[in-house]
């Protein structure tokens, strides 16, 4: 870490903060020159807040040399995780496809759905039990029942289950009867949320916040990966901009970013991203062609009266067809589906 | 709400999606005209969610007409909300300002704030003891020992408390506790926190998350206000925008969007938004010249020392010179301090 | 267009609102329901300023329902738009592969990467003369030298030629010279240009502004078109958001939103939006696979010491070893290389 | 400027990097540190475009000591600058206050206009006569007729004119003819523009980009101010964000920055950034609150029938009061109008 120091700082402010690193344990190194007076400071200044510094009068810039997260950094993991879920692995040469409603509806919906998506290739059922919604007045999910309908499509179908976790209080429940829980984007900075999924052992998908920088989403990485959790998947699913024909704007130069950043395997959500059915498909095949290990795409039979996102969720046989094009692009980029 | 069709609709997709909104229990009216195709809505339509609409092929756009909150919505609650807590008002003439330190750190350094804020003219001492960080190796406040300090410094001054609610599992110790609970900008849509704050009757503190529209704001006090708790008051604490100067950007068009849109007083927060303590002075001036119906300030003694957010706290003495100028804004348009 | 009139509008304002409109010679239709009001515009109304209406106090809202372009929109031109370029043609089958370096620098250096993308199959030649800086300090192109040197390495390898123009004093020099006139992304809305530019019948390549929506691209290549210029391509080249690990984010989603509105070329720029150059291979693979019609790429022989974005610029090798990887993903969607 | 080398960069490539920084006419300083090695270029380095050295593989980060800007810069020009305009001050105690119609209409219009705002104290009288429009099929002003009024204006009222101007071809007119030359938004990056107003000695009224930072807006200041141009007056009129209740974000806190980094007078512009006439007050009041050294206020006597703009116009009436009220805020802080 560097600190730039004013020009007009005196020899007395200089020994105050030169002490004050001191004490904290690191070494430093200075250089002083007419236009310049710089302290560098030497030792893992990954625990050290930036702001400690800036509230100095005569601290102009803060400048971070290595990457304030650790346990996330491909420096020192520089092979790619893999994680494992029951036959599937997700970050290895094939693709890791999820699939499923926005909201789980009833048994029939949520059985039909799987087995289609099963049928067309798809690895994991995605499906909503509690759903965040921005508003009050909509629909909020099954709940319970929704869980119980997830297990049910999962019996019949053989496919591992994802679906997202709203709060701690919850996370009994969910370690139980869930392969992926998955952390929404809104709960991306939930960090009492991140803490306890940091003691378990459960797989996570962990979203990227609407606002979240790429160092920001591998920040909260950093807080299960520091509970003992290696098992975090990153998934790019749309930031805010101030394009508003697309929900969000997807951030495909989020997938080599964070391929050069981190070892940790990222999915894109081509649905929640564009907020439109027509768009799933091109955004789908961009993100492969860009590298991503997976995608996570809401299929839904009846999109015209689905209870919620029916504006960007595909009909089964669209799906199917998308992952006939998928393989050729999976192919074209050295992977599998 | 407006339903705007394309073009090449035929008659036998209206009237499909006619034969859903009667069965939604709404009346409905429609303009069919060579260049457009339009049916209108009839009814409270808050409760409708726009992407049951979106899903349609043969509908182009979806119009709101009402707004898509009611209880926060001034069209419904003329009148400005008042929120009492202990002696002070906010919402009314004179203005609330909140004051303390960023974190908790020991019993002398917040009893000393606190004294000094209170002898300047604050109503109310704010303080964080358990504190949401980017980084799990930042210092994570002082947590049930930060709130016995609060209450150590409330009862040695008789300022009110304000602080941060990190999760559900809290609520019961805050509502004991503390005078206000604050919602922070990252939890603003933690709807499980959102809708058992609504359950209590406690004053709310909610601050507007970094890429929350104003509507979105109002959306989520909805959530606490549909729960039966009235007391809601909102914080603008700054946007993130591509400009990185400073550390959000403040949005004080947001003041006098909110008091047209709601009845609820509105907050700023000049310190979080700016991020740099010599902003905060101009920025909690401007605030108060535009509307503003309160300040919450992070003040320090010993900035440099701090545990948490030193660059962007003021010391004693010029929050004491603060205090002096503004009440000449205050004054000039028609309030106390 | 539609007007949402405010609940408390009273007859007399209704009165003037409805003379001003039928005034402007359209028709209209009026829906009046106990909770809303809404006056609706039948007619072209492409050609009426919203902001007229918004001046009204009792108007709440005006929505387009018609998109405020005619001449860019699909709806009145449904064929894709191709542009002939000597023997080149672009929004065809085979994508337009455009390559070279940021500025002319010199004859060796124009005539051996000319030759070098050439041989790895690009069919246009890139370069900058008139260079737009941000610092008055950076070098601002060798001018008109350059464009010499773009011309005699046109002549020998018959690759025709793309490059920026700055203003409008330079027009009959670019229409004589240049085979495609780049308009940047900060002149996206230099409308002088524009018009004067739509008085021409060269081709533009017309560059999204860092700021600027699908819509407003598509209103700036109204403006060319409208002057009776019907050779306008469009060009996606990254936005300006909140994340800064990119120089801008590449918004791909673009590409299947312009396709939709509008029949006329758009090709991606992988170079600028990402600003660094081993992001330029996944990010144009993607671009592709979201259906774009081609690209334009910045390839230096020597980037360590070239002379503006050597950051972003990927060496001939590179660039050979890109375009094979192409090849695979235009495949995979029906598209030649 | 730092060079942040990367952790595995090797003895050759380090020579290589030296070797080029001292044939630049640079020294240099080095710290070598197992988890470190920076090289530190010693100079003016303001003119090095950081772009050549991200090029290099082994450079991981290029930092700016000093700002990229010099001639704007308040470092190296402590006082404040102060613009004389006839008789009026620029960037001194009393506040310059500009005001006027959007465009200019009419004879009548734009007279009735001046001599009302300058009844309620106003300095400056703004008005379009070439505008820029989003749609060419929007009202483009009354051009060279537009001037001629705003001058039969001035003469009857004594009041400086500040107008837009558009393109490099009508800067004799325009120095001939008008008091303060306005570059918009649009054009704040129009670098041909920018330098050739820098030949002139007009006072330039230079408009924040909609997604431009401080520093590039300062950096656009520079290519005026290097031309030996020094009467450069700078506008905040609102930036483009992901909110789109206003028409754009007005960022007040550009004010205390522009202060803080440079010597050059700041104005705002109320009435674009939010788009809605009765936000114009409370951002007014906020703006001089903020210290802001002026404000330019579109002001219609007819919004309901003005050519453009209409929505964010406020009639005289409303202007003579808003004039009362920012008396009181001036006097607050320290200020006159």
């Amino acid at each position: 870490m560097l600190l730039i120091l004013n020009k007009n700082v005196d020899e007395y402010e200089v020994h105050i903060i030169k002490e004050k690193i001191l004490k904290m344990g690191f070494e430093l190194n200075e250089i002083n020159e007419p236009n310049y007076h710089i302290l560098s400071i030497i030792g893992d200044t990954s625990k050290i807040d930036p702001d400690v510094f800036k509230a100095y009068e005569y601290i102009d810039k803060v400048v971070f040399v290595q990457e304030p997260y650790k346990k996330a950094n491909r420096l020192f993991h520089p092979d790619d995780t893999h994680i494992k879920v029951g036959k599937e692995t997700i970050g290895a040469e094939r693709l890791s496809i999820m699939a499923g409603p926005c909201s789980v509806e009833s048994k029939e919906q949520i059985l039909s759905i799987a087995q289609s998506v099963k049928k067309a290739g798809a690895s994991f059922l995605r499906g909503g039990a509690f759903k965040p919604r921005t508003s009050p007045y909509s629909f909020q999910g099954l709940k319970d029942e929704g869980l119980e309908l997830l297990k049910y499509a999962r019996k019949q179908t053989g496919l591992p289950i994802v679906t997202e976790i709203m709060s701690t209080e919850y996370i009994d429940e969910y370690v139980e009867n869930v392969d992926i829980i998955q952390v929404g984007a809104r709960n991306m900075q939930n960090f009492e949320l991140l803490k306890q999924l940091g003691k378990t052992r459960k797989p996570i998908l962990l979203k990227r916040g609407l606002s979240s920088t790429v160092e920001e989403l591998l920040m909260s990485a950093e807080y299960i990966l520091l509970g003992g959790n290696d098992n975090v998947i990153l998934c790019e699913r749309g930031i805010r901009t101030f394009e508003n024909y697309t929900r969000n704007t997807l951030d495909l130069s989020a997938i080599p970013a964070i391929k050069k950043l981190s070892h940790l395997p990222v999915i894109v959500d081509p649905s929640h991203s564009t907020g439109m059915w027509w768009m799933v498909e091109p955004m789908a095949m961009a993100a492969v062609a860009a590298g991503a290990d997976g995608l996570i795409i809401e299929v839904h039979n009846d999109p015209e009266n689905a209870l919620c996102d029916g504006n960007q969720s595909i009909k089964p046989e669209k799906f199917t067809l998308l992952m006939e094009k998928l393989k050729l692009i999976a192919q074209a980029v050295g992977r599998k589906i």
